[in-house]
């Protein structure tokens, strides 16, 4: 029971060509929810699931879910479901998102062509909305499936031009009712690219996701006093630059420290500054910053933020001014579940593939399908990190490696003898 | 031979008339060149010149100088001259630039009424756009009297609105001809705000101008490369803001080595970062900086820009990022004149007014004429350091104090006997 490499190319290959842009160098794409684009790739997915006998359902906020019930299954028994997502950045790549869904797909030609008799239904799926580019918040899809947003606040959301989602949905013929039952699924599985270069690094084919990091953001503000840079003496400085660059510095040697002793990927990023009045010849007054800090464990994230905490304090302690931080949104690590986990790495040894275990950085659909249900998640290597660009890239061979893992951990799940 | 509080006072509470701005606390005024307020405030000054028996000759630019000769006077002799700007910057205060125009005119009342005889001529000059606030050049009307800026050239620049500085002196009656002859001038003097609490602190009346700082400026990039906060390990990061947040550290110790070993007054400030892309989920990427070292020797100005230089390369090859600093602009120092500063010494002993030596940190028209001709500059405190608003300060007991020194310092130049 083995993915086809060229079958799985041929789909993300044509799928790439649904608002396809011209590049240069790879392949780019541009498919908004609701646009043209989106319709076209949400009707040829239609069109594999229909040609693999699946049942397909579309719920109210365009989610799509194509169920095979073989004559082996109880249709009444919770099904494996696997996917991910279609929608892109403006011009984004073509594997982010689209080799989820297909390796989905692929998976059940596979078992199809091995004729097993898998005991559950096999649901492949496609979220509406992932990453939030037309509407501004990411996840919908998957959020509306697991109840943390309600339909009709999903459909009311607006694009630029102040077309509601729902509009959109029914002018591309993808708005149909209710929501895709998430926690009555099984188990689910998602492959996705990996955004960095861990896999790359390692020069591993696979990676087993064994957590999406939390996040957690503070706002940090440093009031000093604005001054003549000529006229005020370095002593009588209370210079909010230079107390926030100490702070960038404290921020990057804990977060070392905690990669050292505590949490390997654990990662603490000061990226942006507003400095006032952020003139050549004036003692800057304030600077704001909003910091952002992840880990697997949220303990380790809330030990980031108590550390850098208390660094600002000494720092506003010895420079005589005023800081202040505020830890004001945190969203909480999701972690994938132990039997999806050991489903994964079962599959990759009985196939000969190589794994390694790693926590997603980034945020994706199975984030929110691991709060209500057992869910597992496959990370494909980024050649360079790159993604979000028509540079994106993974070699079809590590693509069909990936989806074979996919493939023997839905299989086990479903009760086949995985061979 | 003393000034009278009382006159000067008015005259700068009458000055502060012209544009006067509506404020909750202090005196406030907006004094842009060839404004109505513009107008008013040089016509009130060759009120007062003119009935103090003053010939006025109004220069190309509008540079303003009244010119006594007495009958002790030989008129073809190089005159002491004295005087500031009248200018403001918009909602300015009211001693930055007229305390030392008036404080001059009240130096000549003080002679006149002490009936003494010089031996030399005694001008009052009032330099047109000081503030640079209307024409974006910063002492316009001393650089055209030095030789430094072409008359037509000045006369070409234009404001906001396009208009040029030739028409707003038309408007207001004061376009003359030729330039101020400065570099005939036997010695110059300026009163000005000290915009620093130097003098506040060591609670010392008057500061005898030592020099006024030179600056040179640097440009500083840094390129990293710009990854997502979540995906990337700490190891892997090339974070350009980390390695600027080094750097301001390090400028910021370089410049407090040098005050302790070499250079009491020396400043060097990075107030300003321009960072990409300035979010809070992406390592930044790219950071640009322009830097200001200010100190009276233009050697420990160069010591600064090369150990900055050093640092950076030291970050540079630390963080494995490109950095590269610029060193696109000097303005040397310009240091007072012996024979000046040793008058403005005596002045202050003859009179029993304590006196203290200090560096400018800001430019004055007294750094266009340090360049020409002898030249001698006077600090009156500013409370707080506040300047460039209508909090702007000093008590009139210090502004006459201030002026006293400036008149025994003029009647010794001329030849009286001052006492």
């Amino acid at each position: 029971m083995r993915v086809r490499e060229d079958r799985l190319r041929e789909d993300l290959l044509t799928n790439g060509e649904f608002g396809a842009v011209d590049v240069e160098r790879g392949y780019g794409r541009t498919v908004l929810t609701g646009s043209d684009a989106d319709r076209k790739a949400r009707e040829y997915l239609v069109e594999q699931l229909e040609a693999l006998g699946m049942d397909v359902r579309v719920d109210a906020v365009g989610n799509i879910a194509g169920r095979w019930t073989p004559e082996s299954a109880d249709p009444d028994v919770a099904p494996i479901a696997a996917g991910s997502h279609l929608d892109s950045v403006p011009h984004g790549g073509i594997f982010d998102g689209p080799l989820g869904v297909y390796s989905a797909v692929e998976a059940v030609r596979a078992m199809q062509d091995a004729g097993v008799e898998p005991e559950r239904p096999i649901e492949v799926v496609s979220f509406t909305e992932e990453e939030g580019q037309r509407f501004e918040v990411g996840t919908l899809g998957s959020s509306v499936a697991v109840g943390d947003t309600e339909i009709e606040e999903a459909l009311a959301l607006t694009d630029d031009s102040g077309t509601t989602l729902e509009t959109h949905l029914e002018n591309t013929g993808f708005r149909g009712e209710g929501a895709l039952d998430v926690a009555g699924w099984d188990a689910w599985f998602e492959i996705h690219v990996e955004q960095s270069t861990t896999l790359e690094d390692a020069d591993v084919p696979v990676g087993i996701v064994t957590a999406i990091t939390g996040i957690t953001n503070c706002s940090v503000e440093i009031v000093g006093a604005a001054d003549h840079a000529g006229g005020t003496h370095m002593d009588d400085r209370s210079d909010a630059l230079l107390a926030a660059s100490e702070f960038v510095q404290e921020v990057n040697e804990i977060a070392h420290e905690i990669v050292e002793t505590e949490s390997e990927f654990a990662v603490a990023t000061v990226g942006n500054m507003e400095i006032e009045p952020n003139a050549r010849n004036v003692v800057a007054g304030r600077v704001a910053i909003s910091t952002d800090f992840r880990d697997t464990d949220r303990d380790v994230m809330d030990e980031i933020v108590d550390r850098a905490d208390k660094s600002l304090a000494r720092i506003e302690k010895q420079h005589e001014l005023t800081a202040e931080l505020d830890n004001y949104r945190t969203i909480d690590p999701a972690h994938m579940t132990d039997r999806c986990l050991e489903a994964l790495r079962e599959a990759g040894e009985r196939r000969g593939i190589e794994t390694m275990e790693l926590p997603s950085g980034g945020g994706h659909d199975s984030m929110k399908v691991a709060r209500v249900t057992d869910a597992g998640m496959l990370f494909a290597p980024s050649r360079d990190g790159i993604s979000h660009s028509p540079l994106e890239w993974t070699d079809w061979e590590d693509c069909a490696r990936t989806a074979d893992v996919l493939t023997g951990a839905i299989a086990e799940l479903a009760g086949v003898d995985d061979v």
